[in-house]
């Protein structure tokens, strides 16, 4: 029995580098589908390209417009290969509108002197954090186990916009890169922390670099990813988050975004 | 007598959202222009755009093969304009070759709560601070008064990736968005810091946001910006690093840049 993570990130190629994608109810957002999951399903079409160099080293996706429920055509070109990268562009349309665009890197992982200097944020185990569910009509997330240790959705107003929780598929389903590109997505808007309440809020561009090896992707099979997210600076109809996802003590990737947002200022 | 910088960033405005422009000796690298030279020559184009929507939010530049020095063609292209922001997308053409991709979101900054997280870094004052000159085969630096606090090229073996250092045009220019792209990409590969030496290394991929209003940048004027960068993850030729530039206590921009790197173990 397939995953619904699996069906909703099926594309099927055609010729030229299209791929032909369908949005699935499961992974539906407030407006559309969430953009991790479009994200995502970039990401699962651009590896079974018959020219795919190596792995996914970078995704950047703009959300140039909501993507609506239904069919959309994802065009992909490959730019430059490199001896040991890769450039893509793309773009997804829907009715020959063009809804989002973007580039990936995709390259050989090789040998070399390595270190993290990020540091992860400190968290009891997953066990002793009660897992929580988001409102119905956050659909997506039902599809996440979710379990906050600092910053959930529905917390009072605070002072610091950051989350941090372990995430994980429900029902469980071993990691790869489009999960990867899909839970860099999972954090809401940072500005839903600052006020205790939601507002209009969404994703213009998001940037993901995936640090993870396929042989780390393997160790962490599924068990629980630490994903951490805070905010920047906030001002003038929008705001800059950064996420962190780990699995042990390997940061398997980091992600960034700017986020609209309208307040009763605006 | 115009500034060097805006001699750098001239473009000619063709039909059709094509821009025609010359790299310019003074800000070269090692090999080709500085990659920031080129971030910056592509804010200037999509800024004299006749459709432009609003300033720049965010900019994503792939430096998919080297730049060589001569004429570039920047074919920038306006996917969709909603209400308060728009979505560009560009690619650089040497001799008929794609040697970068990119896209862009400029947006109207409209008035709404403000607030930052990211916490500013500890400095003395720029004039305490000794002025230091890169060797001369980095031609661009020679074009930055450059002061550091932490984190020089060419300081020993550290543990730490941080470099933070008064930073401002050589002479003097007042600050702008194009200034902000370049400044940006102002930070050494941060693998430098941590063997004490060079070693062969690139930009990827470079995603800036621009949070500076232009009320904020005029405030700035010419005074230096405080720069601060960090690596995330290092490992199989690659490596994450982010940055931030303060103009006083504002947060001016945040960006991010996956690096290729190579290493005796490469």
């Amino acid at each position: 029995m397939s995953h619904v993570f699996d069906e909703a990130i099926t594309v099927q190629a055609q010729s030229n580098g299209v791929f032909h994608a369908v949005t699935h109810d499961a992974y539906n957002n407030m407006v559309g589908p969430f953009g991790g999951i479009t994200a995502a399903t970039v990401v699962n079409a651009l590896q079974q390209h018959p020219d795919v160099l190596g792995g996914p080293l970078a995704l950047t996706i703009n959300y140039a417009a909501p993507v609506a429920n239904g069919t959309l055509d994802l065009r992909t070109s490959i730019v430059r290969t490199n001896r040991t990268n890769q450039h893509w562009t793309f773009t997804i349309e829907q009715e020959g509108e063009v809804v989002s665009t973007g580039n990936a890197v995709f390259g050989v992982r090789r040998e070399s002197w390595s270190d993290t200097e990020a540091v992860k944020p400190s968290a009891p185990p997953p066990e002793t954090v009660a897992a929580v569910d988001f409102p119905e009509f956050i659909a997506w997330a039902r599809n996440y186990e979710k379990r906050f240790v600092v910053g959930g959705l529905g917390d009072d107003k605070s002072p610091d916009s950051t989350s941090t929780l372990w995430l994980r598929d429900l029902p469980e389903r071993p990691l790869d890169y489009p999960s990867l590109a899909s839970m860099a997505d999972a954090f809401f808007p940072r500005v839903f922390l600052r006020h205790g309440t939601y507002m209009p809020a969404g994703t213009i561009t998001l940037t993901t670099y995936f640090h993870a090896t396929p042989a780390e992707l393997a160790t962490q099979g599924s068990d629980h990813v630490l994903g951490t997210a805070q905010a920047g600076r906030f001002g003038n109809g929008h705001f800059d988050q950064s996420s962190q996802l780990w699995g042990g003590d390997v940061l398997l990737a980091t992600s960034h975004q700017l986020v609209y947002f309208k307040d009763l200022q605006g």
